[in-house]
């Protein structure tokens, strides 16, 4: 007979939808437990199928499909429901995640939202959008566990329990309890484990960490990510202006904030703006406007590889064979950058290599591109003799592809710490950029060694 | 007189060191509180100055130097204090920490310091030691705080508050605290802070969490780590083949697994092999190494360009001007084709793009491409127009721009979710390794139109 319930439900969400089960729905969430897979499948629902599915799904399973889905995704689950509907589920998320939601939303839907929400929720809720969307105060959760400093291990536990059970169940208020003074002003902090651990009579004034690491509320979102992981916390605090605590910002936050951050910097790096939504939710349209911009710049640069062209005529007319060997060139130059400003680029972001490492990259990357130069010559040199073009030619380029991994070597090493010192984003150093950059100078470098090498060329 | 406190120990490591004075090293280390950047001083310092640095730090600041930075780093210094000193540090540390170090040593060095540690712990370091490298087990904290089932809150607390004393104080055991059968097998978990949050006299079966994620030891890091971060999760538990909990992957344990691969992802995407240490400590002939590989494979697949285009040799002497568009012509479909690759392959590390999306990503890739190419054929009309090399050939250009936009973005969509279904890591699509390919395959496009096209061609 096999096991009969693994028939009950259909396996695909879109089979899920069309039964307008609720019990479906939460058989697909129990099967789907990965929140990769739920936006996955999310993102292929129509705008009929996902009204379908806020009709369905019971309260707890929206509520569940809104924290676990991409936030872009659960915005678009909101905008199908109707407002009230929309905000019984926000209201019943964390704080933060809410926030992230609404985000996604136009100006009008989310105001019709906030006014469906409790008005103080709504006010809670309006004053996390107020923050400029990049600053750590967006990102952080605003319930931190707070306690006056005269207080025991115990008291402290006691309080708290009081505190979290004013907070909703499952507030995301971390594993922290912070120490404040009467002006909210931040004093220390305490694990909740040191504080189970601990004798149920020590003050907290023991027991406390005062040398908090902790983040302003307008500082770059990334950078407070960086600094939570940095020292490994479960949690910062955010305090404003006046070392006044405004709430916390969490590890899973700081993980989300360091992916997005990492797939921005590796769509500059390859040569396009970032995309901002789910790929498969991006239209061409959105794709061709990310796109194009950087296409038609390092086309127009690109450009004047025509011009070197034209300039070196006569050269390919009297030796036709120098054409022969120009993708190579050039691209054995592009190839050779782009390996040297990838590990560079990424080893600046982490922090490893600063500017004052420059004559250390130099020394370094001239070091190992004269290992490459020998290497790729000998390559070269075997290539032109198995094609046949002469002794000449192939000593043009053998010397080529030497003075081309040399000068591409330079330019990827010192291009990325000079943007860092113009204050521009390194990872915009893409490996279409470093091509087009050592496309055409590679083209002279070629040309003008063919003329030093070539009797043919003596003439010209 | 300003600050004499500030004057008192000199700001740079080196000149640090040269004091031998551990009270500069405390300074210092207070100073510098970053790992990031003590990782970035550190890995300037010689071998002696690191020898200088073991002996002159106080036991408090060594284990704090060897937990904050890059365990390469903390491995040097180990390699260079003597084995009693090495064991002692790391007998402070945690044992996560610990075997992470250990691990970078080389055989001999490594044994000398496990002889020299407690024999109890050096069992334990063994133990996870000898789990492979990339395993979930390699990088658990092996100390979980476990309870068994027939227990209440208070009592729980009361067991893990003894169980915790027995553990150097700060191990750590994370956020859980987990409940366990005779025979060891993890039956569900709950947090300390619902622990302490709750009422003392409720029995733990009620508090617990039964639906426990959780990692096999032999899972791939990478993969854990994801889960890990799927979920939101503090850490997880890491079970044997049987069900028995051998310890906790914790969530920085899980940043660094990411950090690693996000590394390991860029080099790959900058088209060569992934570096294993920090940047300004590869030597030129580690990099050497690691680049010439990938670009001798690819000066290989290159050099056809050069077969092709003797094969047009006839072409190219009747219309030189042929040849000025070479590199403006393969370099824009080199750069349309790394701008799909960078966004797919991350987006399919992502999981928003799998296998079955394939048809998909090929529509939304071709509508985009016909945007791009029509776009990008004007943009080459104009080109050829101010170069002033007649209609036919802007023509051709123009075509030819078309044609290899189209054929670029078909390639490009295509090999990433290919090699991963050939179960090959689609980070190895690097920008180098599309522009190989389409190098050449757009050069036979390009002769193939400009016979077509051109009236000076239609004899050949």
């Amino acid at each position: 007979m096999g096991n009969p319930q693994s028939h009950l439900h259909p396996a695909d969400l879109d089979d899920v939808v069309a039964t307008a089960d609720p019990a479906a729905v939460t058989d697909w969430l129990r099967r789907t437990p990965l929140p990769a897979d739920r936006s996955h499948e999310m993102a292929r629902l129509s705008r009929e199928q996902l009204a379908e599915l806020a009709a369905t799904a019971s309260d707890e399973d929206a509520i569940d499909i809104l924290e676990s889905v991409d936030e872009e995704l659960a915005a678009r689950l909101l905008r199908v429901a109707d407002p009230a509907t929309a905000a019984r589920f926000l209201d019943a998320s964390d704080s933060d995640r809410a926030a992230e939601i609404l985000r996604e939303l136009k100006e009008g839907p989310r105001q019709q939202i906030l006014d469906a929400l409790p008005p103080e929720r709504a006010a809670g809720l309006a004053g996390l959008l107020s923050w400029p969307p990049d600053s750590a105060a967006a990102h952080m959760v605003p319930e931190a566990l707070t306690v006056p400093l005269a207080t025991t291990a115990a008291e402290a536990i006691d309080r708290v329990r009081a505190e979290a059970a004013a907070l909703r169940s499952d507030a995301r208020t971390g594993a922290y309890i912070f120490i404040v003074d009467e002006g909210s002003r931040l004093l220390g902090v305490v694990g909740f484990r040191d504080l189970v651990l601990a004798e149920p009579g020590r003050p907290l004034r023991e027991l406390m960490d005062t040398e908090v690491h902790s983040v302003r509320a307008l500082d770059d979102a990334e950078d407070a990510a960086r600094t939570l992981d940095a020292f490994d916390l479960v949690a910062i605090p955010v305090l404003d202006a006046h070392g006044r605590l405004l709430g916390i910002l969490t590890e899973d936050d700081a993980a989300d904030i360091a992916e997005e951050e990492a797939t921005e910097d590796a769509e500059r790096q390859g040569g396009s703006a970032p995309l901002e939504v789910p790929y498969l939710r991006a239209s061409p349209f959105l794709l061709w406007r990310k796109r194009i911009v950087w296409l038609l710049l390092l086309f127009v640069a690109e450009a004047y590889t025509g011009t070197v062209l034209r300039h070196f005529e006569e050269e390919m007319d009297a030796v036709v064979a120098l054409a022969f060997f120009i993708p190579l060139l050039i691209g054995t130059g592009g190839n050779t950058g782009t390996q040297i400003t990838t590990t560079l680029v990424r080893a600046m972001a982490l922090g490893q290599v600063r500017l004052r490492d420059v004559p250390a990259v130099l020394a370094k990357e001239l070091s190992t591109a004269s290992m490459v130069a020998v290497t790729m010559a000998l390559a070269g040199l075997i290539r032109a003799w198995t094609l046949g073009v002469g002794m000449e030619i192939a000593i043009t380029v053998t010397l080529t592809i030497a003075a081309i991994v040399l000068w591409s070597a330079l330019v990827s090493s010192v291009l990325p710490p000079l943007l860092k010192k113009l204050r521009i984003d390194p990872a915009l150093v893409s490996a279409p950029m470093i091509a087009t950059i050592v496309d055409g100078t590679g083209l002279i470098i070629y040309f003008m060694i063919a003329h030093a090498t070539l009797s043919q060329l003596q003439g010209l």
